[in-house]
């Protein structure tokens, strides 16, 4: 490891001997995120973790690393799905969470500026006291900083309302691999100067750029909550029911479609029993409206449609006692499964296509001899299943299999990734859903903005061949 | 003009000799578009119009563009107002007009996707025939094309409800500089696999490649309309109730402010009576509502509001009649003063800083000496004001005080172009809004996807040096 040594005294140099650690002990909670044990890529343990404490003090880091051909590896709250921010050279793990500062609530113009290491449960914490302003996208893991919501384009159940992050995002401030300083858009709705790099930023998963404040648009909170769970016999029925709501102009605040086999794990997991008995799937339903009339009349609607769409069962949770049961078991579906998952897969499928994209899936999984327990933001086409381990271990069929379930997406005109990312684990499958130009232009984008190639090598393209390329790490 | 005829007889035998045009007389209508006369580039009069009818016959047209070093200019609708499809080089002007088809309503995804030629008239025309289902972005010239629109990421008075082009594209079928016919983004509401090639594309004004097809997303017809013209004597009691409405989390389908000298030109030009006396200064506002009640509610709502913050006077416009008046005029803005125009300024700041901007771009004008008619998309702090002629020519502190106003707008957080777009005649103010090392950045994107620098040359940049950069053009 040749200059591990004089990087750890530059690195001191920048931030203060007590922000750079060194030792594994210190290390090893920076070096991996929420993917998947099993399918993780193993991290570099001689990594550093830096903590710079201000945008001028990374674009040093930046300018060093780009000149030193040092590999550099951005670290938000570390709750990512794809392994984007397992550093797999030898390198630096740059931390973001000393930039922790709410910069300015901006009530006038509905929007918040705040540091990149400001974590989802800090914004909410200080939205919910502040105001009557809220930020709608919630990924589900609160110890997501904002800075990595942005890049990973987060996006979770409230997306069919109100979008994912790429809708919210107006400015971005970013160090540049090469050190500069720049602020992309602005509190500004239209901007039409340029190519739009603020755009391309959102979702680069860490490769263009180091993310240092974010601006993000706020909504009027609405007063009125509901939720609905209603059971259907078939998934068919249960996706219908979606699609015409949606027809009708009623957007509720989530959409979201559960198996019931799912839903009785997450239920034994927190010891709470599932409210629904009849029928084989759930739809859950969250509305938000902001008067009690606009509730009752879409509650009305909706239970209307269902029913007209052979619903068995509907029950509209009117106590935050009954809507907190069935939010924690829907939560815990992930959690509950996470002993046995293999692989937690996240495509995507236009919307309408979702029962008979479903079907299919369930036509693979059954080829297998095996279970896919299947949870989904049937709202977006979003779906989440789990691949089983056998054993504690991957299944011998586990790489056929996924395969198999990957192209019944893109014959359907989806996504390999609807909202994890693509990171480290999912690389594999860009040539599944892009043409060999499109990976090449995606390439040439990168060193347009990386020319050293030193900003996460390893998210979406393969890692460069070390000494090789003119990537020396830290030997 | 060493190689014309070469080109000429390979156009011919790509689309047939029916689709090249190569007299002056009939490619003079090809040649420039709605851009200020006095500041539009001069055209180059030796280009060939080629009228493709497949995206396969593009793909010929641009791979044999890109091995011949031949400048192509795409040209949608003509109808934009930046000069990005006016030709400055020898080369092809490739018109979009015979892709001219609805190719699928789907009205189960709620999204339509049509072939980059169709109208935004031949859109609207087949969607108020077809179904409830409705597009929401009108940039006010209903002859643009979508796929024009796409690549200007069109905006206009709709947005602040319903957002920009951004938000409803979600797919593109693009021919690549380079020939090959690619599928970006498809039906689908979320996508995180690799880099966001489809919302760069967006707002890249024809010069990454050219838009063959297009998937929008369609939203449920709103049944009930109103609209509301409130007086005011500033336009800071004006820009504050427009900031109440919003955080009170009601959002109208328009929010315009008009000064009272840009409405009475307009309803002059049309011989009507603008129906407003008291005050110096209107909000035009469109209300639509799913329910009659819920219009009645959020007008009462929205007049007190207005009244809170000294309105002198409102009126609720409630026949078809008295809203085709408002709305005649407001349209007529723009023609009205078009005789006049030296330049349509398309400005945009923070949306609560609109007066204060608005009193400091005053304050220039005064220096002048001169008047600047201003109407604005308020809700999108969009403000669009017309530098005016004098004795039919651009006055002599054109240039200062152009220089002067953008600058305000610098120093607010704006932009210089909202919604209209940088093209050929706003390049040259990139420089106030991006970092030379963002420049850059734009300029090796540009060269990632065409590596020949053959499409649409000229927009964002200076055109490359003739055969000095390999670029031989048809001399």
């Amino acid at each position: 490891m040749k200059n591990r040594e004089a990087v750890i005294e530059k690195m001191k140099s920048i931030t203060g001997p007590d922000w750079v650690l060194t030792e594994l002990e210190q290390t090893l909670g920076y070096l991996y995120d929420e993917t998947e044990p099993l399918l993780r890529p193993q991290a570099d343990e001689t990594c550093l973790v830096v903590k710079p404490g201000t945008p001028e003090e990374i674009a040093a880091i930046m300018t060093y690393a780009t000149e030193s051909s040092v590999p550099v590896f951005p670290r938000g709250g570390g709750t990512g799905l794809c392994g984007a921010a397992i550093p797999t050279l030898p390198g630096i793990v740059l931390s973001l969470e000393r930039l922790n500062k709410i910069v300015e609530l901006d009530e006038d113009n509905l929007m918040i500026t705040v540091e990149a290491g400001v974590t989802l449960e800090q914004l909410n914490a200080f939205l919910s006291k502040e105001n009557d302003l809220f930020f709608p996208v919630h990924p589900g893991d609160e110890g997501a900083q904002v800075g990595g919501m942005a890049v990973e384009n987060a996006g979770g159940v409230g997306a069919v309302k109100h979008g994912i992050m790429r809708n919210h995002i107006k400015g971005m401030e970013v160090v540049l691999p090469t050190g500069e300083v720049v602020m992309m858009g602005g509190k500004l709705l239209k901007n039409n100067m340029g190519y739009d790099l603020l755009h391309l930023m959102i979702g680069s998963e860490g490769t263009l750029g180091v993310v240092t404040k974010v601006i993000l648009r706020l909504y009027p909170r609405l007063a009125y909550k509901g939720t609905l769970l209603i059971s259907f016999e078939t998934r068919q029925a249960a996706a219908k029911s979606v699609s015409q709501i949606l027809k009708q102009g009623m957007v509720p605040l989530a959409m979201e479609y559960i198996d019931r086999s799912a839903s009785q794990e997450a239920a034994d997991h927190l010891g709470l029993t599932w409210p629904a008995e009849k029928g084989s799937v759930d739809l859950m339903l969250i509305l938000e409206e902001s008067t009690e009339d606009d509730l009752f009349d879409n509650t009305e609607k909706i239970v209307d449609i269902c029913d007209a769409n052979g619903a068995v069962d509907s029950l509209i949770a009117e106590t935050g006692k009954e809507q907190k049961v069935i939010l924690d078991i829907r939560s815990n579906v992930y959690t509950s499964f996470k002993e046995k998952a293999a692989d937690a897969i996240d495509m995507a499928v236009p919307p309408a296509h979702f029962p008979a994209f479903l079907d299919e899936l369930m036509q693979v999984v059954d080829q297998y001899g095996t279970q896919s327990p299947t949870v989904g933001h049937i709202g977006d086409g979003n779906i989440h299943n789990i691949i089983l381990m056998v054993d504690g271990k991957l299944p011998d069929y586990f790489e056929e299999m996924r395969q198999a379930m990957y192209e019944v997406a893109i014959r359907f005109g989806g996504t390999v990734s609807a909202e994890h990312g693509t990171g480290r684990t999912r690389k594999a499958f860009m040539s599944l859903q892009f043409s060999p130009r499109e990976i090449q232009i995606m390439q040439l984008v990168k060193r347009a903005f990386d020319p050293a190639m030193i900003l996460n090598p390893g998210v979406f393209f393969d890692e460069p061949n070390g000494t090789e390329n003119g990537l020396t790490g830290i030997h």
